[in-house]
């Protein structure tokens, strides 16, 4: 009785030879939302080899203080992925202005065959240069900040433009990450992915998003947000001036 | 400008003290479906204190290879928490024969307000006799296995019986942690924090359950379960021997 299977893949009726598998590199920079990464990260991982990138291999510490350890350095990165992914989170503020995540990206959004993001990490994208005259998909809170960018904002869960594909806040990484896997392997390995995670989501309450929730609910939810947002327009009024 | 503000936080506007908020334990177990323990956890931490916790500090590896570091080993833990919270994964099947994590359960299972799971961590909770007598839900191809803990498995989404709330499989969790917020703290904390987490599901098809998905496609999520499936019944019958 093997004590090493690995939670149930479907790889091998995509690609039998992990070595040929498609490859994703997913940013994971600290202070992300844990989230933006991990969603996204649980379905496409079966199928897809998934590689957390940052500069160095040690510990990093996200937005709730959980640590999580990369697996590839970008001086161990391949010179391209198929999928580039960048989840948000409150530390983007610090890679804005960072010219070797800025190169980092710039290079491979050149390269790969598809360039996703969920939440904002479209900011982080459309700050490398990668979004400009494209539609994309970001947190409801964030989406002004796109034009900064050249990017053209839209209020969708998930939004495909050409070889972007964006999605919105947070828990919007599962549908993302389920539109990737139709576009590039069809429905049926889609659906049973779906099937696996038994995403068959049914909110307790119903304020997912500002045209749902109820104005006071809204009112809370920017007050809790403004410190992040003025970190954010603080690194992005110091790289635009 | 701080570069140490972490991800918009809900917790002042329930408990201003960090050492009154209401603690999770979060069992971070080896090979652990990650996004069982991070779609609660993204939910509950801006609001409670929650913990990763398990025997050890070291880092423990997930089902998908990824390496997480719990915060808390079971020496550190408190005499209780407020919540107990088990997800579950491939490595359940290590866990129902070991009497240190069996007995770290029971023992926090008779003390915490609530005893929690997603997917199938109920079935842990279960081994640990902490669902005899209880509806319960658990992933859809796990459900016949709670009736050997004494449990009555059950075919919904979230499910609460007295204090015990159970998940269905793995992208239950945040439908779970919003349920536990509804409970603990009402309506408004809930739908702020879905807001901030732009919780609006929108899967971009439809095969999320057994009676949604085509008779193929549940077929073959079969196929892909059996492993594990038979892991986990190999490591039971070991216990029930």
């Amino acid at each position: 009785m093997s004590q090493h299977t690995p939670w149930p893949t479907m790889a091998v009726s995509v690609e039998d030879d992990p070595a040929r598998r498609k490859t994703v590199g997913m940013l994971a920079f600290p202070r992300l939302t844990l989230l933006d990464l991990f969603g996204p990260h649980a379905v496409l991982t079966g199928i897809m080899q998934t590689h957390l990138v940052w500069k160095a291999k040690g510990p990093i510490l996200s937005d709730t203080g959980v640590s999580v350890l990369p697996d590839m350095s970008f001086d161990e990165a391949p010179e391209r992925f198929d999928i580039l992914f960048v989840p948000g989170g409150p530390g983007q503020a610090s890679l804005f202005n960072d010219p070797e995540v800025m190169a980092f990206l710039a290079h491979h959004g050149a390269r790969a065959d598809w360039v996703t993001s969920v939440c904002t990490g479209a900011m982080i994208l459309g700050a490398a240069g990668l979004l400009d005259g494209y539609r994309a998909a970001t947190h409801w809170a964030g989406r002004d900040v796109l034009r900064l960018f050249g990017a053209d904002p839209v209020a969708e869960r998930v939004v495909i433009d050409r070889n972007r594909i964006t999605g919105g806040g947070v828990t919007a990484g599962v549908d993302f990450g389920l539109t990737l896997l139709k576009k590039i392997y069809g429905s049926e390995v889609a659906e049973t992915t779906q099937l696996l995670m038994e995403y068959d989501p049914a909110p307790p309450i119903n304020a997912g998003s500002v045209d749902k929730a109820r104005p006071e609910i809204s009112e809370r939810a920017m007050e809790i947000l403004a410190p992040v947002a003025q970190i954010t327009l603080d690194a992005l009024s110091e790289r635009f001036s």
